[in-house]
């Protein structure tokens, strides 16, 4: 049992760590607001979106609005427990800094 | 200015947070009892370790112990500075989950 051992690999990314607190705030965020809050490229963001839906922690839905077509992300109940988890075991950690 | 700002990019990584947490609360660590709390290989933990000394964040001391070589590490101060800043920064992201 290591100290480091609630803390998920997962979420060893920055981008991948703000785009989980977005999430976690607000039922939806799109592809372009999230590229902005997060200062990310869209490579990027693209990868860690489809890492962390791989891992059934978020939800991609492809949708149109005015014709143009919109992708918005949501957490998914496990990703959010996860995070959840994770936050937790952040703030055990550092509580000993 | 994003987010996810002062979150620092070298800290990206579970087995990084592990060593500086460490190296918060005791002046010395060495390679065997790191290795031990954060459950890490020896060539994963050499390349963290590696990769923290490069910025300066963590010093690396060979000695001798009883004519066994024994490898410690500290935090520098700017490895203490900049952690604090990192945990600031992620406190304040999680404080809006």
């Amino acid at each position: 049992m290591s100290i480091i051992n609630n803390i998920n690999k997962l979420f060893d990314h920055r981008i991948r760590l703000g785009i989980m607190s977005v999430l976690m705030v607000n039922e939806y965020a799109d592809f372009n607001t999230l590229k902005e809050l997060l200062d990310a490229t869209d490579g990027n963001l693209a990868s860690h979106t489809k890492a962390l839906e791989k891992a059934e922690y978020i939800k991609i839905e492809k949708q149109f609005i005015n014709r143009k077509p919109n992708t918005r992300y949501s957490a998914t109940k496990l990703g959010q427990a996860e995070f959840k988890k994770h936050i937790e075991a952040l703030e055990k950690l550092i509580k000993n800094t």
